[in-house]
């Protein structure tokens, strides 16, 4: 696989810092910190920070104890340890030694956290660092994208494998830990999965139950797992025997509008105008106010991260966004239906990033 | 066992409120939120937010689509649903419909959250609400303890059976499973631990290996599994078969300071003085530079809470805390000794929160 670039990661961070006139970067653990740093630190209580300024490289303030573990687990070579009974806030006023004017704060820095930097550094400015890591880890490179379709191979995979195997009589929670657990053996790496059967599948974000498989069970899978912390995001949506008519006609309408997303979806394209069009599909077909949530989201080191295809988000889309295409009609009572893969924003026209059969009933 | 009673918790948070003149508090989802609503809720993307005001029911706001399963899962009953396309926070405000003066904020809220409510009061203060938390987490009830004694019997119960079960050859990471999945089934809850054999026992706050058992090793065994969500934290460090003499002394010195911090521990007494006395026992046995973190921290809801028992914490113990008493002697390329148990702080006394017998080599 190709190497993920992390000094290229660097250099485009300094050079949206100087476009924007920061002048110091601050992170604790979170997502964005490993993206930068590579390590994927727990937040605990004894701060751990790294600091990015434009002429140096990457600083990281940790308590003493965990220096050693910090210049293995990321690529930060210039640790500076704090011991138990210092200030780790004046380690790090001391250890910069120079007074910022415009300071980009990571976003999920804790309050607490940022109430101290503002202590030690009360004259500067604090911006929200989302506008340099949603650009950056918004425009995906091939390195990203190979891990991102790996991750979806393993997802469509066990969910073949798990289907041949599922028998009636089976719960929702059953299914769901066989799932898991497929695609963990397959990608060694963290992954969830949410199953739900016949009326279950018409609430979204719901969760699995002891609720029992039929024969004429409809069955809606929703799964990911990944692949060097990259995440993919699948839902089919199948029958344990043959279709009814009624799901057929449904399956269709979602389809298509699923189709319609990825033709909508390309550079420069507002985001929400992905969800206006693939709604339209489903408004036009009668089924409207069952498609009850927004047509997808971002893809990447997060499940969920920007860009969000929402009403609302007129951001343009960006020549390597991944977001998922996931529409889906809920009939109360009924059944659900979600059709969701995942597309890469191209120039011209968008791309599926995994391309997969979804007649998955036929193949029983 | 004993009921928590949130209804008082609510009760305390709105009298503290008054104290500190704060009209409003908010939190997203956090142990704070779980300690007062009953919901530990994953902080996602999509805003849900609690609010409380001195004359009012708390109000939660939450994505429309989630608002049955917030009533189901929290204790607040009054929860506003924001759209997929709504601003929530603008619901949040218009909801509100009164502009704050002091506005006290959960202390792991983030930093972009923040920059949104800043949006919304753009003339309020904003507090950080530890204070709160602090004091009310820190003085446990008797509901509480019960809850981490009976976690702390779950933990000791199980490192007893393990220690009859391991024999030589087995690494660290092997041992270290086989007690999780004990205490997890005992307990039914999440459960964590850290087994270190020998030399790595001298490197306090490492991770297991693929170090094997050896007849004559040095175990170190810092684990803990949790009741209703509350904590246990326990270090046991043995021998497999008899120990050395060397050890014997060791051994010897870390229990006087454990049993010492016990001693000093009492209501009023700063927590740095714990920690203090403690490390002196050690000092005078010649072994000081060997003692090389904190005494302790405090316990409950998260394994590492306030109080924290180091230098530089002046704050008095109060009547109720929980806190670790953990002292340890770690020789570089030898082994490490800590003894860890759990002390309630009372008026004249601390206590152990549950007592055992300490000398597990004798007990095979």
């Amino acid at each position: 696989m190709q190497p993920l670039n992390y000094r290229k990661r660097l250099e485009q961070t300094k050079k949206l810092m100087e476009k924007e006139n920061v002048d110091l970067i601050l992170l604790t653990p979170s997502v964005n910190f490993g993206y930068l740093f590579k390590g994927f630190l727990d937040m605990r209580e004894r701060l751990i920070c790294a600091a990015i300024v434009l002429d140096k490289e990457p600083l990281l303030i940790a308590p003493e104890f965990e220096v050693e573990r910090m210049q293995n687990s990321t690529n930060i070579k210039n640790v500076v340890g704090w011991k138990e009974d210092e200030d780790p806030y004046l380690k790090l006023k001391e250890t910069l030694d120079f007074m910022p004017k415009m300071i980009s704060l990571e976003s999920t820095t804790r309050f607490e956290n940022f109430l101290k930097f503002k202590e030690i550094f009360p004259n500067s400015d604090f911006l929200n660092a989302a506008a340099i890591f949603n650009d950056m880890r918004g425009r995906k490179t091939d390195a990203e994208i190979e891990r991102i379709r790996k991750a979806s191979e393993f997802t469509v995979k066990s969910v073949e494998t798990l289907l041949n195997e599922i028998e009636p009589g089976m719960t929702e929670i059953e299914v769901q830990n066989q799932l898991i657990k497929k695609m963990s053996e397959i990608s060694g790496e963290p992954s969830w999965a949410l199953i739900q059967f016949d009326e279950s599948s018409a609430i979204p974000h719901s969760s699995a139950s002891a609720k029992k498989l039929r024969e004429d069970s409809v069955i809606l899978i929703d799964s990911g797992t990944s692949c060097d912390r990259y995440f993919s995001d699948i839902t089919i949506t199948t029958t344990f025997s043959k279709p009814s008519s009624k799901f057929l006609e449904i399956y269709d309408i979602v389809q298509k509008a699923n189709d319609k997303a990825l033709e909508a979806s390309k550079e420069g394209v507002p985001a929400e105008q992905v969800d206006f069009e693939a709604r339209k599909i489903i408004d036009e077909a009668g089924y409207g106010k069952y498609f009850t949530h927004r047509l997808g989201h971002g893809l990447g080191l997060e499940v969920h991260e920007h860009p969000y295809i929402v009403k609302g988000n007129k951001q343009p889309l960006m020549d390597g966004n991944v977001h998922t295409d996931e529409p889906g009609i809920y009939l109360p009572g009924k059944f659900g239906i979600r059709i969701e893969d995942d597309l890469i924003v191209r120039k011209d026209k968008s791309e599926r990033i995994y391309e997969f059969d979804r007649i998955f009933w036929e193949k029983k």
